[in-house]
């Protein structure tokens, strides 16, 4: 498989104190708790290590099916207190997530519009996606992801977060349309993948419901697309293997875009 | 590439509280924040997340260049005062690995030995190494992975950390062996990529030095390769993509083997 | 009240990684974040810091009324899920714990046996109880504290925690003796104010249960007491204050002995 | 001592996910581990605890000297490299300094303005605190503490923090009008014992270099002082307890003040 050489782009975002992420889940900490020097050995040897303090759904992450519940269930009817355990959930946590590698579409809206990146706050239509889909084939099982430009806004975390702007992303029809196309997995780069309308937050997340607890999709968060999208990249390899946490809603992930042949 | 089915290993140990782990490391930890029906928003929708405290060297992970210095320097001559931070290494850290994905080596050592895994404290030889490589070629640039068998043994911490009676794992001789050979990557099951002899403890870790201070090649541990050994799968393209923790001395990964044709 | 001198005595235990405590519970860890240099200001100013990890119920702390239910239910016959929110008990907590300043009495049950600290596994009588309050008076409102010499055992973790051997404290019995005399508070040097049988580990924890759910008197563990019990003390003026954190089911807490006079 | 009756103040701000802080530490996050009913046992007891991550200058607390250096170098002349380790600072932490159990004068500024709180950005002068200091005596060895009002303030995080408009509090010659007094401790309710003028957030810290550095004297902070401004006390018992965390440069502490008489 490797013979002719492979392109592969990094789809995370670099993770650190201060990077952009929802108040709603624990701020991100890294930290050196032994620095070289502090213990050495008699031979000479040193090793520095840190502590990681962070939350599931910080930085480039993948949400589980247990992450959201509508009217008291999750996804298949489950009550949730059944589930629930002090390590977490006992089904449907993203430790049930088979590592994803498999084809994947990107459907570019931002180049619908022509824009860089779509405006705070706007909602991806149906019809938005059908342009960004013409002739690209979606398929049952498919990852499909969404191009907002919004990676590139990624460095400034009062935008990104959109807590009075609002975010770009698909509202209730788009939403449908995504999950009537089944595939295994959906997702983009904004820190939710809804449409958030300007000084309304997360007051509700209907593409969640739509995808986690009535269609058993799960959603990608946050990655970094721009460089796809620069490269007008519709259809690749995607791997998506969050870390295994047993039980938890979900997981960082560092996901990779492959395509054959030799990077430029 | 998809084409023709793919066939998918998911080489990473799950990650729990109780998990073996180096003392050394903070103790993982995962914990639920918001349940469901803590917080029920006005459309019925309510989220659960987590917490998560952890060590970059905890469950299966990849070391970093800056995780070990010898006599006062890192790889390159490096002093790690000049590189060290409260956001961690401004350089050597686990973001400066770029994500692997490529051609892989399995070296089984314990199929040379006949047997389902190693004792604890046995000393992969050069020998052991070049019996296992028969047939394969390795090649600069390459992962090389030995197999121990010792993912078997995950389920006994006190076995798997090995604190009495040690962990199987390259000498000396073999980890000279092994970067001679210029792979990109090495690795394996065992809790360190060294041999522990009984009763030593993390005394010394002569192979962490060889690669990781001399030859500048980076360290996956605590890999889950017994479904690889018992498949006989000796050439795999490996998937290797630690989170993206800047300054970090390393990070957790899910690597994947990833083959052609579906899996039996 | 301080023109004459006043005798302090520290009753907490240092708090470091490694020190006992009950594997229920999270592990403390310090760990500097910023070092001294790190960051300078203009003026040549530099500040270091740290991140703390730790559970409410890790070195000397105080137990809520929250922190043990039986049957479903807490003090006072509350349900507990009324209660709970992500974050934490909305009454019940350890910031529902006034400081108490006032009378303390302490029962030194380790010098009716003659001995400097009771066996592992050793029961707490009646008996006991009454031997060691002959000549000191108990009233209702006070605070009442079991000597059992256990703070002298504090630096060998495993038998300090009493995995195997059992720890020494007070029986059904003596309990209900205690929770009749309506003390505020009561408490001593061991990792729970139980009597925990060799092999049992913390299977049940009736004196819990007898204080907490059914009297509604708080604990305090794993306190410093053997400079009291050699200085033959037995009345003092006890500062127990446990950090405020709202909701939690306990908290750290650094008590004091005070009395009137200059310290030897 | 207690015979009398006791009057007792609560001079800590309770600790909460979002409490104001200084955003150079950790944020405080407390979360419930296990809830009742997560495990029960066979009696039908049930336990809940939680997590806590902090840092050590986080609500109320007291600064170790260890805290700051200036051009390189702590109290005493000591050089931070020598006494920096992985468990923190081997001497000058917060566990060198003795629980104070003792005389404290508090000096109500804003009262002197005739003002609840004083405004952002004032500086606190020795005609101040002169003023303030009228009619009582501050002797070596004792607490002083400086009334601002600004615990008032706590339940604004923003304005408290002063980010942008600045926080109340001595300047230079007030620091060293206070130092020259001897005292064992300083402190006050802002997020630092500073004035900090409008726009310009930590950028220097010239009271924590004359305490800490130059005089040895430690600081508290963020304390909950507006009950005692406006009981009109000036002279109390302070008990000033922090946190034994070895090796810490600050812990929380519940400081509470103490009067004879019963509290009307």
């Amino acid at each position: 498989m490797w013979q002719d050489g492979l392109r592969v782009y990094d789809l995370a975002q670099p993770m650190r104190r201060g990077m952009p992420q929802s108040p709603n889940h624990p701020p991100f900490r890294m930290l050196l708790e032994r620095r070289h020097g502090d213990v050495v050995r008699a031979d000479g040897g040193s090793a520095a290590n840190e502590l990681i303090v962070t939350g599931g759904h910080v930085g480039t992450h993948v949400d589980a099916l247990a992450h959201v519940s509508h009217d008291g269930l999750l996804y298949g009817g489950a009550d949730p207190a059944d589930l629930t355990t002090n390590d977490g959930f006992s089904s449907l946590g993203i430790d049930s997530f088979d590592p994803y590698v498999g084809r994947c579409v990107l459907l570019d809206v931002a180049r619908v519009h022509g824009a860089d990146f779509l405006p705070p706050g706007y909602e991806v239509s149906v019809a938005d996606l059908e342009a960004a889909a013409e002739g690209v084939e979606i398929r049952a099982g498919d990852a499909v992801l969404i191009g907002t430009g919004w990676s590139r806004v990624w460095h400034d975390p009062g935008r990104f977060t959109g807590q009075t702007a609002g975010v770009p992303g698909p509202g209730v029809e788009a939403g449908r349309w995504l999950a009537e196309r089944r595939p295994r997995v959906v997702g983009g780069e904004t820190i939710a993948f809804e449409h958030i309308a300007p000084e309304r937050g997360h007051a509700a997340l209907p593409v969640h419901r739509i995808m986690l607890v009535e269609s058993g999709i799960n959603i990608v968060e946050t990655m970094r697309l721009h460089e796809l999208l620069d490269a007008g990249v519709h259809e690749f390899l995607l791997v998506l293997n969050p870390l295994p946490i047993v039980g938890a809603t979900g997981a960082p992930v560092r996901p990779l875009a492959v395509l054959p042949g030799e990077r430029a």
